[in-house]
């Protein structure tokens, strides 16, 4: 099991253990954050890339999991996704190079499943 | 002279006085960042709302403004730009509220000029 | 018009605008964000010095503001609130230094309102 | 030995060898950091959970650990302890899912202790 | 009255103010904070080019403000603190460009000094 | 293996992998980052300084593995790094005490190699 299906399988697993919680707040924050990437004056696809730059400069490795599974989903090539990368490396610095690192890693995996 | 005259006016300024000081370093990081917001497997316009939503979600407002006027000039309408913000919001929460209230004034301003 | 004044004018003035825009995404995340600080398990007068805290350690002015005016009217006093001021100085570091004499100065207006 | 464990004994490890160092601003600063936790204005109590959600929203898993073991201690029940999670959530964003993710899992752990 | 001189004589209002709230928590952290910066192992000049790298990487107007001052004083020449805040822009990335241009401006007021 | 040299190996992977991609952009951030450090106006050894506390007060745990790894080569003492620690610690808050345990854990390991 590669480490994107272990990210998958505990995602997966404690996101249930929350739905159990039946927190209302929580609960209307997790359909807010799946209705922002659906079709709308801006299209999912287009919305997926925003998702993950912001997970990238914001240095947070599940979430940049979860967008790039999500975005290889929508279709976009590894060519404009290290073209994503790269705007997320200059905006936040070098301090991104090891979630760069990562996100690379996740690309190449995420191609293989 | 409107807020956003202001910030392109100091913003204008300042990078002619570091441009004196000639430092080999910072100069290459500035081409560097002209040259990530170019058109390549990304086109130019989706790259620089990419960097809107990473100036939201880190909290920086010149940098909201900045790439205000870039996205305005590249030709995102209001229902597109919205859409980003929100997912800025939803990604980076409440404490962006505040720059969500600026970013919406400067693209009112923007669309002004 | 103490600054304290002139931030309430423009966050009144800016989310109008914001609900003009009558974007459902960005209208729930503010129901979401006012409901999170009602009574519920927890009373709303502890959340909203949970919310102060988390705003200093964000170094987020405009929130402090919002919150300390939230902590006054909810009854908190000053020596709790500086003690709250104390925790996020130490989780958050020097760095949080100077949002903590804008919070001392805020508190300070919102007492002589 | 659950990763709750595991935290704790090379949390107890390290800071035995931090104190080896006896490096004089370094222990001043760990002793800060205890008393600032401590019942003075606010009581201890309060002073964790306020700890607890800066850690959230600061996104440090390790604090996270730390301040769920002094909440469990200090008395908070879950339903108090979700209500504080959903404030770290609305003010941190989705950004800070995967720490929820984890604060639920090491509640369950410390609540098995 | 340049903007480096209100910076001081607010940030002096400020901390006379918190001097007289009196409490033992945040009077320690002052201190421990003006003790991180004298000579010891490493001498005082050397740490306030740290501190000042520092708080241009978490983007701090104030405390870089305050660590340009210290820096001047320590005998820094202007071609030194181009180099350190070169590896602050490299490090941060361009999200730093806009304290790069305000810690520059703030170098030249205090030459002026 | 440490992990030190897990870390060492991993990064050295994954450079290669990004490098084999070969996108401009990207190859000439790598070559600023690395061209951040040599000898200028400031000593490479003290810009690794200025490197490893940007990285503590960034919470950056691969990236204090490399700059800790480089200021041991640079020749800095630990009496020295232990100071250079403790103003990332001041700066940043406690909030950084968990990286500043995995410093120091790093710094015992790499003086082992």
């Amino acid at each position: 099991m590669s480490r994107l299906d272990e990210f998958e399988s505990y995602r997966s697993k404690m996101n249930d253990r929350i739905g159990e919680i039946d927190h209302l707040g929580i609960k209307r924050f997790y359909n807010l954050d799946t209705n922002a990437y659906h079709d709308a004056a801006l299209d999912g696809k287009t919305k997926e890339l925003l998702g993950l730059v912001a997970s990238m400069v914001l240095r947070c490795n599940d979430c940049i999991d979860y967008h790039i599974l999500q975005c290889v989903h929508a279709g976009w090539s590894d060519a404009e996704l290290f073209d994503a990368f790269n705007v997320a490396l200059v905006v936040g610095g070098s301090i991104v190079i090891p979630h760069l690192r990562y996100a690379v890693e996740s690309l190449d995996l995420a191609r293989e499943k």
